[in-house]
């Protein structure tokens, strides 16, 4: 990822809209460097769009200053990961030309490692309470079982299933459909705060750019192709939960809901979604059972860990501060590693998609095969 | 059906026990008269019992006065149909050497027709409002679509559908695991003979049994076998309503689950069922698009009628009754033919499985096929 790259990058993600197909063909086929650079000097249209349209995509490019975007969003805590970068979640190059130029990124934690065990959970923002119970208990319990839940932010089931999370001490991943440094809707700003120094707040909206419908329809793609499955939790017809849950099973992942009563406007969605390809879950089990790896309900995990020596330094650092049997909370990992709660959080939940750690209840041991690498000499460090 | 063959499976039915597959294969293979013959006047055991278990079965039947119990059920209004007779519901006989000896109904309407558009409506004894609602609504408006509300008598979800059906002017059938002169459970009595004056009460029990455990499980696979699927509303796990479900799949009918909240036990067991091979459904209309005809759903049937020649005397009366354009009510199509309304209800159901008229709220019309028969010259009688 060149520096030139990553500019024509910033400049596309303020120049195309989300789910551009005709936008993602032209980076695939010419570089997103002579994209960018075409739009900016001008020439002729590129193929599939009107002269009037390709008028209206030079206009927003003669205003883009990515140096000073890129700087800004530094300052703010706001990283741009590209495809290429080792940050980037490959999952998402399912999305083919829908695929977006990039997603700009707060919080410490790596969104590729996350992104590797999660579930979306979704739904209705004028859920009932019985919709924010369910989505609030499989937030927490998803957590608890190690797993990162990813929703978008919203009033209703997706704030309670970031909420569950949260308070479990879980690992949660808000995508908006704005830019990650505008909070949105306003009565979550505080919520989203909590996430961004928690967990994760991405978006393929640059910093400062407002949410729109179509906004909406699209950030759910990348919510459905960051997790391995997405769960319905509450949702009338045509709701964009429904949207969601769709793109997931497009996109070769679970479409999950909850059931409801039948006399409920706010299950309908749901249930004609049960009637179709998705599978009725009433609890986080059921969830990862569907989603999780083969034996995931058995105590230990199976399969080869990474090596040690691949870490980056903050990661060994944590991994360091596990202690050698038995469990410790995050806290005391914290402490032994020298670095903060939250962001000890984020570095055991990376290693526990690696296979080096699970989590028990409040606290966090080394897996068997974490055990027995240190046994074969690979050392701690 | 022979006399001696019929008074043989009386004697069957007070010495077998509901779902006794050894006793049934005796019958297909010797007969029924050998069997109950070689029971009666004793004789070597026949294959596939102890001796024990044959001196059991020769003791009940050294007691059994089938005359007396035809005489004595026929003054009660009871009737005996086996295989063989006209009224015989054929789908019955999938059950394998599982099929019953006999029937006993009672009520006016024919079983045989009644079972060809039948479904089942099932569930918990202890069912929560939400459950008694569903029941009674679907009872309803499947009553109201034409077709015949079956259940098993009992309190809840059972008694809830029995009355729906009965509310809308409908047709409901109670399959009892008891003799179907002592209604069970006795809270019901005054249901369970409603239910025998407007629609068919039936048992493979004699007059005068009682109902025991597994007299209610293999009950389950009688209204399993005799609908075109089941579905339950409420049911904990390891509810008999789950039995009866798991059986309509086994039979090749359809098992569907009326879904409710993700926290309620009572749905917890229909629940597991959606997440195996039944279909989630939330209203009637959806029940039908299932069990229903192809086409089901358009306003006019397809397909030839019957000849009205076939129909007997009674039927072909009702028939006469409507009227050549526009629907009538039971009411009046029962004074025109010089019958009960009770009586009137039944034969129209018969009519309706028949091909020859259609409901329409609370009128009936003849189908646009029985209107061109008429004009073909098969002439009204």
């Amino acid at each position: 990822m060149t520096d030139e790259e990553r500019l024509a990058r910033v400049t596309l993600s303020r120049v195309l809209e989300p789910g551009d197909e005709t936008g993602g063909r032209w980076v695939r086929e010419y570089g997103a460097v002579a994209v960018a650079r075409r739009l900016v000097d001008g020439g002729d249209p590129l193929p599939g769009v009107t002269y009037t349209r390709w008028e209206g995509l030079r206009g927003r490019a003669a205003l883009v200053r990515p140096e000073r975007d890129l700087e800004r969003a530094g300052e703010a805590g706001v990283r741009y990961v590209c495809p290429g970068d080792g940050e980037w979640p490959a999952q998402l190059d399912d999305l083919g030309d829908g695929r977006p130029t990039g997603l700009w990124v707060r919080g410490r934690p790596s969104l590729r490692m996350w992104a590797l065990r999660s579930v979306a959970v979704v739904g209705a923002r004028a859920c009932t309470e019985y919709g924010a119970h369910m989505a609030a208990t499989l937030g927490a319990e998803l957590a608890e079982r190690g797993w990162v839940v990813v929703s978008g932010g919203a009033y209703g089931v997706d704030g309670a299933a970031h909420r569950g999370a949260l308070g479990a001490g879980g690992a949660t991943v808000a995508v908006l459909a704005c830019g990650v440094d505008r909070p949105y809707p306003r009565g979550h700003t505080q919520l989203i705060t909590r996430i961004a120094e928690q967990g994760l707040v991405v978006g393929e909206l640059p910093p400062g750019d407002h949410p729109t419908p179509s906004r909406f329809i699209q950030r759910n793609r990348i919510i459905a192709a960051l997790t391995r499955g997405t769960v319905v939790v509450e949702a009338a017809y045509r709701s964009g939960a429904l949207v969601t849950a769709r793109a997931a099973l497009r996109l070769g992942r679970f479409a999950m809901g909850v059931p409801g009563p039948a006399t409920s406007g706010l299950s309908a969605g749901v249930h004609e979604l049960l009637r179709g390809e998705a599978v009725l879950v009433s609890d986080a089990g059921e969830v990862v059972e569907l989603v999780g790896d083969m034996g995931e309900l058995a105590p230990e995990r199976r399969g080869p860990v990474l090596p040690r020596d691949l870490l980056d330094p903050a990661a060994r650092r944590v991994l360091s501060a596990l202690p050698g049997r038995g469990t410790a909370t995050a806290d005391v990992i914290a402490r032994g590693a020298g670095t903060t709660g939250d962001d000890a959080i984020g570095r055991l939940y990376e290693l526990r998609a690696l296979g080096f750690v699970e989590r028990h209840g409040d606290g966090w041991k080394l897996t068997r095969q974490a055990m027995i690498s240190v046994h074969e000499g690979h050392g701690r460090c």
